[in-house]
């Protein structure tokens, strides 16, 4: 097995300004382990970190825990939907610390449908249908947006390629399909093989549907749902420790890629 | 220079039970580095993990953050002030993944002077009269106890040696060097070389001492004030980037070394 640190996504345009998708607790590690994102020096010893744009997709722990990673940093920007963002820096003082001084970090405020660029690419988010996390108390849900909740993105970078990001959906719509079948790579959730899997995990007594994460396999599984794409490159992400697919020997890990996918691992590039 | 994660100590009294002193933002490629750390199964396929207490020393996020990566863990106990229970659970709902089911996480209120066990160690706390993390706001700092923000340790083993942890303390009185000049072993504050060398790091124009650390070097210095010390092992950890006693090649760690103190190293252990 080849180990893997959480989901965590960057590029740039080649412009050496670099957007990092979500940020993991694993971030500080991440960067390490990156020389592209490490921060420079110039002539006046000034360091300026590569990192100009954050773009979160919700606001769980796995997401968002990283920001405070970067608190040392310069400035940057963090997108996020109003919600998203209201979560994190009105009900989670810790977050002050993103806060030293005036201008540290910007935050934009994402609406659904509609389009905004981080760097030179341009995106566009999707509601995913999806809750709240299980630690935003239910009264303070219902002041927030439920489409607001979690988002998958459509990035279409400088050169006209697309990708779409969906680290964790319940769902495919025909509408969302339609687009999928557009891209020319897809990111998808990959964290649980079968929809009982996650009570394999102590603490859990919901199915993998019931989380909100479509299956790989079975009826109604994403290798079923996505099968008559075929334009894109099919890539799972954000693939749970149970998850058969992980083991490269396993009949689940010979499944997926006879049917044309790719599982993601540490490292892994995707040019657009 | 050897690579060091964030100032991180665990300890276990041969029972199998370890005991964390703070939980780093690192803590999850701490516990990855250590083999004593990571979770057992029993004969039933049940998880266990040999972490059973959590000390908390204060709430900044180098302290705590590390606490919410411990979250798909069994029951365990975090020992904190009540101060800084507050500000974590309180003032941060991304705390609530501590509480995924009921008794996943208990928390005991230390009291200044006042014993306290984890595990079979026997601990009393020292007030460090520090000021709360830059985070939490004027107004919400004046409802906690201001002897509460930050404390130091000192921890008596099962065989009777003690250790003295002081990560981060600005002055030592005559009766705290007192009581240090009894231990075994004290762990103590090595940030910064000099009171001017926080204004090399962008964003601070505090000098050590405006910051609540006593520097290494300099009168009023912990080489100059722990000088009298001879029983004690003296060890300085917490030691940032900027500090040149990290590079063995220098003339600042020869210093400290000739003085008698040692620089902490990660998988560094002491017994007691």
């Amino acid at each position: 097995l080849k180990p893997r640190t959480q989901a965590q996504l960057a590029w740039d345009c080649g412009s050496g300004e670099w957007t990092l998708l979500n940020a993991s607790p694993d971030l500080r590690f991440q960067i390490e382990a990156t020389q592209e994102l490490w921060p420079t020096e110039d002539a006046a010893g000034k360091r300026h970190s590569p990192i100009q744009d954050v773009i979160l997709t919700g606001a769980e722990v796995d997401q968002a825990l990283g920001l405070l990673l970067l608190r040392e940093f310069h400035r940057f920007r963090v997108h996020a939907t109003r919600s998203i963002r209201r979560i994190l820096t009105e009900d989670n003082s810790l977050f002050g610390v993103l806060a030293r001084f005036p201008g540290q970090v910007t935050w934009n405020d994402i609406r659904i449908g509609e389009p905004f660029c981080a760097g030179s690419v341009r995106l566009e988010a999707l509601s995913l249908a999806s809750s709240f996390p299980g630690f935003v108390a239910q009264q303070r849900q219902d002041e927030l947006a439920a489409d607001e909740a979690a988002i998958g993105l459509l990035v279409t970078a400088p050169t006209g390629g697309t990708l779409a990001f969906l680290p964790g959906i319940g769902a495919v719509s025909d509408e969302m399909l339609d687009r999928l079948s557009a891209c020319d790579a897809i990111l998808f959730d990959g964290t649980f093989w079968s929809n009982e899997e996650p009570k394999q995990i102590p603490g859990i007594t919901r199915t993998a549907s019931q989380m909100g994460h479509m299956p790989v396999s079975g009826q109604g599984g994403s290798l079923d749902r996505l099968a008559a794409l075929h334009r894109p490159r099919k890539i799972y992400i954000h693939i749970n420790n149970t998850n058969p697919i992980l083991d490269e020997a396993s009949d689940a890990h010979r499944a997926v890629r006879d049917a044309g996918w790719e599982v993601a691992w540490d490292g892994m590039e995707i040019n657009l």
